[in-house]
């Protein structure tokens, strides 16, 4: 996997995909399945996030303010609704669904190796945790696999019925550039 | 246009296409492209959207706390780029970009019938407002177009670069529906 900028991270976050988080807390890692996420703010990259209490990962989140979001593809796809199916409480989810780990840089959350692209982030601010179990996350370190050959995410209509990746449209170059991005 | 459950939010905004958003204040209609929005939870239909005193648009929602967000598609993709290359406070977007507006029903913010879809929109919460320029809407009303061809959104990779709508997989019938949804 090669390492990207952090303030890369609205290229993948913007276009919306479901993507996995994981977390690490005690020294046990688990998994959940998230389709509630957005870019909040490019420099530094802000996230934000909804993971409620009815989410096993709420207790890790909360407690070590770490997670990985990890972007899964097309061929993941039925991982991912059983990720989001059964609970980190009954199962190990990396065995369960035959994911590898690799440690990251700045958390103690795991990476996935089999997914096309890892997030680490830290919690910034738990100001809407309450409110709405709304996270917001700095984005610290990213990390791709350049080298698969299946790079469509998929996007989550609700009620496990998504979206794949179809063309790219490049208007890049009508794009007025008045707003500095990095 | 049908009416739709304002609960159905969701299955529109969480695949995460970029969308255009409408305010009106003091009888002066306009028009963005945002790109950083989510749902925050499903009852009642709270999203979340990042609109800064950089949009012609901020003075607008903050003042009203009312706004549309409409759906568009492939076919108005350049549109959607030059929309946001703009601004209100210079040019009726309207106009220029030939949209047609019908008002709605909860809100002053006008629809745009050009749009796959229309979510009326009121603030709910402006907590993280001044620090992030995160408002939390309120879905009220839902208007879908179903009668157009063109139904496929686009989701924005950042400067410009698009991913439109692929095939649909429905993994439905795989999902546990052990959490309640309306």
């Amino acid at each position: 996997m090669k390492q990207i900028a952090a303030s890369q991270a609205y290229r993948l976050l913007e276009p919306g995909p479901v993507v996995l988080v994981t977390t690490q807390c005690e020294g046990v890692a688990n998994v959940m399945t998230m389709g509630f996420h957005m870019m909040i703010q490019h420099a530094p990259p802000l996230i934000g996030c909804v993971i409620g209490p009815w989410d096993h990962s709420y207790e890790a989140l909360s407690e070590t303010g770490e997670c990985v979001i990890a972007i899964p593809t097309l061929d993941l796809a039925e991982a991912v609704v059983d990720i989001g199916n059964c609970s980190g409480d009954q199962v190990d989810k990396f065995q369960r669904f035959g994911l590898t780990k690799r440690p990251g840089k700045a958390v103690s959350a795991p990476l996935i190796v089999d997914c096309l692209a890892n997030i680490e982030c830290r919690v910034a601010d738990r100001t809407l945790v309450d409110t709405y179990n709304l996270f917001i996350l700095e984005a610290k370190e990213i990390w791709i696999d350049e080298d698969r050959t299946e790079t469509r995410t998929i996007h989550h209509r609700g009620n496990g019925s998504f979206i794949v990746d179809g063309a790219m449209l490049n208007l890049s170059d009508q794009m007025a550039k008045w707003r500095h991005l990095p």
